[in-house]
């Protein structure tokens, strides 16, 4: 058995069963092995940048790495924004990124780069394989890795010719560890802050943004008064009628400033505390006010949601607070597109059980409130911060969950940096309906523009204008096989999206909306 | 003043007056000094590799750096396999990333990271300013730094705090070093080699490939015997009627083999020793054969035309050779389009003085001979092997190059990794002429994924399958502004291609051709 098949075999036993990737020459004998083990999926995205997103949001429904392949370093500097948003969502990640043959890399040929420096920035576990021996071992720690906790994006490097080489065996399934449980003292110590009449807030992220976590934290609300936050952008954040409403931190500075104005006390559950996305001119980046004491319920290696629990019994929390009250669907107000009535519509329309991949930056301002009352769905925002990731995000949602609808909520600056999902979400027939809120431009700049006291002229705003050509993402949806329509109105918006969410396979609707800025 | 507007005044006093950027807010301030110094032009791409390849092919034509502006690592990570094909093209380039400021990095916001480990895979010189009061004297550095000799890519890190804080001042124009003179002794050695009745053979790459370098080894190569060859894939190799022919290395091993069958002395001028692209089982990954020793005449830092001319006339040669024979433009053959019926086609329409950018990969098998005969052009070359370079080259060659044609050759795999070079063509105006050469394929793979002696099954080829769905060009182009047209036909693409070349601005024509694999 060459180290290939192996590798592939190995990852297949440690319930790692599906393979993002763009390969190339150095990964042909991984490529060829696909064909030896039935059990491993292979799903080709035409640019890294879509291999790595659908790596996140597939690990982020499944709680499973999926694998990628990437050709070289740079297919890995292709991925790599997408692997720094995987980073920050603390989902597992079993990166495999192809290397040209040991023997072969002293002699400098054009495709060689330093992959352990690039893959380093994104990933704290980088380990290059060393021979067919080997593969397999490695492979089962690259996938114990992966999983953490904390899940991280774990890279393993792989030389063509350990791939090609013969003598190779799969390894045992990778061991995978537990959270750590959250010690008595420590709960014992939070509820005593909490049964204290000074103001106090949960601030919640990770895995215990879904519903159970979100349950015995609303019991703990409840009981308590704490207030209920989450991080600004979570990397799954289960939400809709009958779940217990938490808010989120906001992304300007100021915002969070209002949201924890008068706190005493913020509780940490999987959650880092609050600091500026960005800096700006004599303006705070630590956002903790002034008077306020940060605790830490459980961090990244430990369960949050038994925490939680354990909290819940020990402040002496009933039932009370586990489920949220209803909020009503909104109208669909008539009239021409908005952001905001793009969220009635939505808000309105969502379908059961979906899952909601959000890039709208600037166009998102009502979404929350508009949704609030929908059916129960997953929603999956921009973790890491860097543009490009809601199309693969939700490629790789929809191959992790087959039979649910994604949603894809996207901004057309963003768009156009992973545009290539829509043919990968074509080619596999996946139930994604995409919406573009096209303003144009990249408002979110014009906005940091003012923001930042920058006096600007006509240069500095034309850099931020998408108008010249206007970018027409009906033509560009149906040059990837994606049916497309656009929209104007909320009535054209309506009946566009009932149709996408009744049909199975991709969809795109171009929102033509106003800036907000 | 401050640091932004001090950067951007050394910058254009040093020669640097072209920015191309996909700015964010970290970058606010340098984008609002735009308006401070009319002189610096900025040119906005959708995507960071269509910034850094464009910066890449403005460099190849006019031998001045442009600057880019990324948007923090994840920016820079999105541009790095074009910034790899940069430094494999070893032209200038000041690579300008915009950090965090100083005091907000160590909160770990969450676009923060390790940008210096992320450069230096493609960049050996990389510096980050620590005041408004260096970043002046800083900016100089890099674009010395870019200029070399050898050329390189050169990333200046700009903390956000850098580049809003007061008290800056431009810093003193670069100084730009001149490339070392090759040793009398050196050209005296190699002229004694090539006096000898041993074959021999001159490799030529780098700025040697312009028309004195060519001139000079042809009139070497006339009377010694010698023979002159090419890098496999150059940054710009000046072609075509009147110029000396010199023949490219082959991208297969076997070819190379079959080229150097025989030479015995084989002498470097500003080139590398051969090396495979990849390695192969069981096949050699150095190129050099057995009993041919290697020389060099002038290495990448030195002045190898000059060099050429000093062995010119060490080995008397006189002015013969420094012309090419007259080679005949292509008849246009009849019928539906193929690979080599595309290359007949060019070959008797290029205009005069163009540039080509060639991504062509297995469509470009008869490209060099249908064309020696067009009137003299440059060719630029993917010199990394990082695909998704053609389009932002011919992008910021035409930046670089007003009044010139350029022409694209693109295969459909890798236009689909930067395609949003389009979208800056449109908006720019600029006069390049992209022919897609769709064959519904990763053809190379299916042929490296035999040449590696890999047993392929049904998985394995659907990776390289880009049939379904189809991707439809025409809908692409006009999705971003460019007109576009599909050909099947000789005909068809001859009326296709002269309207194109008539008309200003820039035109996508996609030819459906047949995969030579």
């Amino acid at each position: 058995m060459n180290g290939a098949q192996a590798l592939i075999r190995t990852l297949v036993a440690s319930g790692v069963d599906t393979c993002f990737t763009n390969p190339g020459t150095s990964e042909m004998h991984f490529v060829a092995a696909l064909d030896t083990v039935p059990e491993m999926r292979a799903i080709l995205g035409l640019f890294e940048g879509v291999v790595s997103g659908a790596a996140d949001g597939y690990a982020r429904m499944s709680d499973t790495p999926a694998a990628t392949l990437l050709h070289l370093g740079s297919g890995l500097g292709n991925g790599l924004a997408n692997l720094h948003n995987a980073r920050r969502a603390r989902v597992p990640v079993v990166n495999i990124v192809g290397d040209h043959a040991t023997y072969h890399l002293p002699l400098d040929a054009p495709l060689t780069s330093d992959i352990p420096a690039i893959a380093r920035g994104v990933s704290s576990w980088v380990w290059t394989s060393e021979s067919p021996a080997e593969i397999g071992g490695d492979a089962a720690a690259a996938v114990a890795a992966a999983h953490g906790p904390p899940a991280q994006v774990a890279t393993l490097i792989l030389p063509a010719d350990v791939s090609w080489g013969d003598g190779a065996e799969p390894a045992p399934p990778a061991k995978v560890e537990s959270p750590t449980a959250v010690s008595e003292s420590t709960v014992a110590e939070i509820a005593k802050i909490l049964r204290t009449s000074e103001p106090a807030a949960l601030l919640l992220g990770g895995r215990v943004l879904r519903r159970p976590g979100l349950e015995a934290a609303g019991r703990v609300a409840h009981v308590t008064g704490a207030q209920m936050l989450a991080e600004t952008f979570p990397t799954r954040l289960e939400r809709g009628a009958g779940l217990p409403a938490v808010s989120r931190l906001g992304y300007l500075a100021e915002f969070v400033e209002m949201q924890l104005a008068g706190v005493r006390h913020l509780v940490l559950v999987d959650a880092k505390a609050p600091v500026s996305f960005f800096a700006y001119p004599g303006k705070a980046s630590d956002l903790v006010p002034e008077h306020c004491t940060v605790h830490v319920l459980s961090g990244a290696a430990e369960d949050g949601v038994a925490a939680l629990e354990a909290l819940a019994e020990t402040v002496g929390a009933g039932p009370e607070g586990a489920t949220g009250s209803a909020a009503p669907r909104p109208e669909i107000p008539p009239g021409p597109l908005t952001a905001d009535s793009v969220a009635a519509v939505l808000g309105a329309l969502l379908p059961d059980d979906a899952i909601v991949s959000d890039e709208s930056n600037t166009s998102s301002l009502s979404l929350g409130a508009m949704t609030a009352g929908a059916p129960p769905h997953d929603w999956l925002a921009l973790t890491g911060g860097a543009i490009g990731q809601g199309m693969p995000v939700a490629t790789g949602a929809a191959v992790a969950s087959p039979g649910r609808p994604v949603v894809n909520l996207e901004s057309d600056g963003s768009a156009m940096y992973t545009l290539q999902s829509l043919w990968t979400q074509a080619r596999e027939g996946l139930d994604v309906t995409t919406i573009i809120y096209n303003n144009r431009s990249y408002a979110i700049l014009n906005l940091e523009l003012s923001r930042v006291g920058a006096e600007s002229g006509e240069k500095a705003r034309a850099l931020f204008d998408l108008s010249s050509p206007p970018l027409d993402f009906v033509a560009l949806a149906q040059g990837m096989g994606v049916p497309a329509t656009r929209a104007q109105t909320t009535d054209e918006l309506t009946t566009q999206l009932r149709q996408a969410f009744a049909e199975d396979g991709p969809h795109l609707v171009e929102a033509l909306v106003p800036s907000i800025v």
